[in-house]
């Protein structure tokens, strides 16, 4: 018995490079999917799959009271949906909104009062994988927010699109800390990984050679073997892309708050910041 | 039909917390040590298996030629060897000098050099592992300097005390710079780690939950994994040692070299070095 058997349809915005795949999966799984993206285009493929194309948030989600789940970029991308014509009325009969996003801790805090204010359910569901990972139903997700009872429909919702679900309770910001957390760890890892190749490459010495060496013993996770490879190929050629930034920037933001910082995160946003 | 019987005996010089377990490895696996510690006393457990403790380092070199190995703190330590008495007068039989220490890039130039004018062969061999992983054979070794038949010999002596050997060519540098590379790994994994414990734990979050999410999916390697519950245990308590600091200033100073310099590894050392 799959728990997607009793929706009517599942609500779903935001199929980019992420969204896409985690859509794709869901569909795949035998959900019913009310798809929204901003270029609609680019979701017409998954219509292969039963998905319903629709033209606005609002549209996607289900009207009767169910589940809507949200991909999109950033804050501001998650501020357009919920300020989007109709989105609250459509609310009228309530229900849980997971949010796959990353977001700042100020938003997600800020979307589970707005929520709750209009009696949704707000659960922040951040997922740790690339697309590829996604593709292959291998993703991390972090989930918190909401009630434990909700938290746990949702992890059922979710076990089909990923390898493994971590709860971290009711505060809708914990699963966004444990996300900006871990990000950041990502970046000074790669960021280590560019610097060590850039340095070997130029004393003279082979960068794959070296980077065999340390991801076969100390650092043998695929986060450092594919970065290291890559930045063995490429030894002078890392940049941090867009939203490796954004994602410390909302980390050092939300170590702003508690009237810290990390002079670790803050170097490595002022290194690649352009 | 172990390398080890070939030998006379063979010098041992050093027996720290790294030292120690490898020297006492290498006499269970059936060498002749002669060991010298500046501290005599740290050795003389040693004795039970067999080892003669000698008092100076040039005692512990093979008169007749063969292998010294060396374990020591830095290169101030490493001067004081070469510099003590008789020590260049006991090699002139040649043989070869294995330099387990992490130098820093000048000094293994400058060694390799000197030992080559007294006719002795220099191998770097640097390791990777604490000592409880020196107890357990569990050591990772890089090799450079001398020729591929020199090393080819050190790797058969050091199978007996390590997991994995790297071979990084004539260069006796280049297994320094390795190593130098790998700790600089280590520590920003590390002060990363303590970054991450702090700010979820005064963001009222359990450190060891988001520790075990981290580090049992996208950082599940033992360095993460041991570093993590140490700074979860105490998420204000993370100081760098002071190898960590000596090595952190090796590698920036053969960044200097090539006029380059690494803001992450210069961002670590100003955090932690007082």
């Amino acid at each position: 018995m799959n728990h997607l058997e009793y929706e009517p349809f599942i609500g779903f915005i935001g199929t980019g490079s992420l969204g896409f795949p985690i859509a794709e999966n869901m569909l795949k799984s035998g959900a019913s999917l009310r798809i929204y993206n901003r270029t609609q285009d680019k979701a017409r493929t998954l219509e292969a799959y039963g998905a319903v194309l629709v033209s606005s948030p609002a549209d996607a989600i289900p009207v009767t009271g169910g589940i809507l789940i949200s991909v999109v970029s950033d804050d501001q991308a998650m501020q357009q949906i919920v300020d989007s014509e109709q989105f609250w009325d459509n609310w009228s009969a309530g229900g849980i909104h997971v949010c796959m996003s990353t977001l700042s801790e100020d938003m997600a805090l800020a979307m589970a009062k707005q929520h709750a204010s209009h009696g949704v359910q707000y659960v922040s569901a951040p997922v740790f994988g690339r697309p590829e990972a996604a593709r292959r139903r291998q993703l991390s997700i972090c989930l918190s927010g909401s009630d434990s009872k909700t938290r746990s429909n949702v992890q059922a919702l979710l076990q089909s699109v990923s390898q493994s679900c971590f709860d971290f309770g009711d505060r809708a910001d914990a699963a966004i800390l444990v996300k900006l957390c871990g990000n950041y760890m990502i970046s000074a890892a790669a960021s280590t990984m560019a610097d060590v190749s850039q340095f070997i490459s130029r004393k003279g010495l082979n960068p794959h050679e070296v980077n065999h060496m340390l991801t076969s013993t100390l650092f043998n996770t695929p986060i450092y073997q594919n970065y290291g490879k890559i930045m063995a190929d490429q030894p002078d050629g890392f940049q941090m892309n867009w939203t490796a930034l954004k994602d410390l920037d909302y980390f050092r933001k939300a170590h702003s708050k508690i009237d810290s910082q990390s002079e670790l995160a803050n170097v490595l946003y002022n290194m690649f910041h352009s």
